[in-house]
């Protein structure tokens, strides 16, 4: 297909897809003159997966094609890829340093051994938790620590459904794909299903209907 | 204090307080002559949450502006101020169109009312979902839209607890920042936790071992 049909098949604007060519996040098409090129379902497929990144995941054009690098690497091994994909996804905490910093390190060192995950406690993942802990500590809210434990079991729930989901029998490019989907859309879903149940649980707590002020 | 202790107490560079209190995201300190400002404990509170935000969070400067806003609020009803802080979170997710769209939008509406939740199905984190959910059915991947319900189960329970830690009988200041910091940090963490099952359920499921290739 033309440009213009990869455009309205995919409702990605021409402009945006020219970008996209340009910054690599999409292969360029069989060119058939030196202005025309022809584009096929992988580009569709493709295009709808950088589109829902960019636009739902938020992810940085820089950040989209470090991960599908990730995914379009040749030999695909779940873990290594799924590794590379976390690592490329973003955020990097920054280390900090000082006994809170060790302590929240600690703790997350002792977390993964005591529920026998197979996890590495250095990789960005496991940094962003150590990075979490040790703010709360700093603010003051040590209370709020304690949160990890059901946190972790959350996750742990969650990731088991995720990855029975995400592996079904069409191939591993499939696989790699869904889990970079599953990933980056999952968090959107959970983190707005958390934010709609803070609001549930808010207001069968102080009431919806209050009209006067409460300060204290 | 002066601005020096200010910075050594918090950790924050000195010209990071100058560049916070210009963006109005710290209050001016008590002016005692024209070089010169004193800062109180309400000024390490704020600065420890600000650096928080931006560091561990990763809100923008703006963002971070509009949520100390909503917490800075003279009337504050947990209810509202919750609304107000999640409004001004963000993401904000752009609307799409169509009969995808529709669907998610429906299939919203039926899980708030199925579950009984007291939550908005306009307001920002309703219309995330509704994004995460038309972009899934997009990609052609309706598979992984049974996910929310899972999702939902663990926000649901997360979030319960969630609010019981946040509400102390420290009055409604320490409830609205614990709400912010609990909101933004713990985002961070179940990102992370469930990043970290994601490559436990995955080793266990092919292994860690493994060095050669399997592209299919």
């Amino acid at each position: 297909m033309r440009m213009a049909e990869l455009s309205s098949r995919t409702g990605v604007p021409v402009p945006t897809i020219k970008y996209y060519l340009r910054e690599g996040l999409l292969p360029p098409g069989e060119r058939t003159s030196p202005n025309q090129a022809l584009y096929d379902e992988s580009h569709v497929r493709r295009l709808k997966m950088v589109r829902a990144l960019v636009e739902v995941g938020k992810l940085s054009i820089a950040a989209v094609r470090d991960v599908l690098d990730a995914v379009d690497a040749p030999e695909k091994i779940p873990f290594n890829v799924l590794g590379e994909m976390q690592d490329r996804l973003g955020p990097i905490h920054p280390e900090g340093s000082g006994e809170l910093w060790e302590q929240a390190d600690t703790q997350v060192r002792e977390l993964l051994r005591r529920r026998g995950w197979l996890a590495d406690p250095d990789c960005p993942p496991a940094r962003s938790l150590v990075a979490a802990l040790a703010t709360l500590a700093e603010l003051g809210r040590t209370d709020l620590i304690d949160l990890v434990e059901v946190y972790a079991d959350a996750a742990e729930l969650v990731a088991k459904v995720d990855v029975t989901k995400v592996v079904r029998d069409q191939g591993m490019d499939d696989v790699v794909e869904g889990a970079v989907i599953g990933t980056v859309l999952g968090e959107t879903m959970i983190i707005a299903l958390r934010r709609l149940a803070h609001q549930d649980a808010t207001a069968r707590l102080y009431g919806v209907d209050r009209s006067g002020g409460d300060d204290e």
